[in-house]
């Protein structure tokens, strides 16, 4: 096994996650090998591509046999660490926080929500199934002292920006935004956009002009 | 203007949202000119896959000059059907149901929420705003007479193909799916099946090696 690098390219390491889902439902249909057209074929890139984004991973297929499902699946696994258990907050107890801490999506991932941050006190002290929700002006201590690398965002739009920041503060690594606005944060720190309205915007097309050829 | 294709290629289209708002952010700074480098390192893709994607828009740059922003907004627009009013409807009630409902980033793609539903009684009759709660029972005869082409599915995982086969059986033409299950649906119908899991794996990987390099 080589080791692993932090410089796999970013276009590389955004298609992982849908390699990755592809090779587990060739695996769910018994098949053990799969050839770069075919993965390219499911994420829509070429197969020469396909080559390239697994060469980063040390994974190499074999002429007329292709790439061994089950490797790929332990490589994704190991470079998108999906094996280790990961804590994060939610900022923002409304309707998107709260449907985010029970999403059951997150549970193969191995995200674990320590608590729901909100500053309406109507919503402060009370449990979230086993997760407390906590008053906003804790959120620095908790992320302090549980060493807690990710921040799910989920308030509105115009307090995105001051709850990143009482984050960042904090010592935060890593930001998930799903308010639909955009924030500033230091270089160092990792900001995930989650616009919902991309999928949308997909779907309009489709719907308006029909489906298209793949 | 070219006549509007019907055989964009699915990775191109699903680029194009993409494209659009990297255009937006262009054209926030007042840049009027972007050339098809600019647009590839803000996607990841190469120049050549940019200049690629645009021509099935009818698109061209200008040697030494680039892609006009407001020409190519324009064009995206309109491929993407933006400027068209959608309906949906939302089968689930629950916290996700309820949050994109809300969800303040739909609304500039003209998405309107006619109802949402449920089976749970104690749901059912209520308004969230304005749009109804109704029962799961009235779903096909709405989709059939308000023609509504788009069913957004925030049910439990379990209870994702049954709501979808009543979708389908009233003549609904695309399905946004956010249930943690794969559904089937017969080949005319359009998913687009939403796995927030895929963030939370590329964050996953980014909090354990650190920042990739770009």
């Amino acid at each position: 096994m080589i080791a692993l690098t932090t410089r796999i390219p970013k276009p590389t390491l955004e298609r992982l996650p849908l390699y990755h889902r592809a090779v587990e439902s060739y695996l769910a249909k018994d098949q053990e090998a799969i050839s770069s057209q075919e993965l390219g074929r499911e994420i829509g890139v070429d197969d020469y591509q396909v080559r390239k984004d697994l060469s980063w991973l040390g994974a190499g297929g074999r002429p007329g046999y292709g790439y061994e499902a089950r490797h790929l699946l332990e490589r994704f696994e190991e470079v998108l660490g999906l094996k280790r258990d990961h804590t994060a907050v939610v900022i923002g107890a409304g309707h998107l926080g709260t449907a985010l801490s029970h999403y059951s999506g997150f549970r193969r991932y191995g995200l674990r929500i320590l608590a729901l941050f909100d500053r309406d006190p109507n919503k402060v002290g009370k449990q979230l199934g086993d997760i407390p929700i906590l008053d906003i002006g804790e959120l620095g201590s908790i992320i302090k002292e549980q060493h807690v690398p990710l921040a799910i965002i989920t308030v509105p739009a115009p307090e995105a920006q001051r709850v990143v920041n009482l984050a960042v503060e904090a010592g935060i690594k890593a930001i998930w935004n799903f308010a639909p606005a955009s924030i500033q944060v230091p270089p160092e720190i990792i900001v995930r956009n989650e616009d919902l309205a991309v999928g949308l915007a997909t779907l309009s097309h489709y719907i308006v002009y029909g489906r298209p050829s793949d």
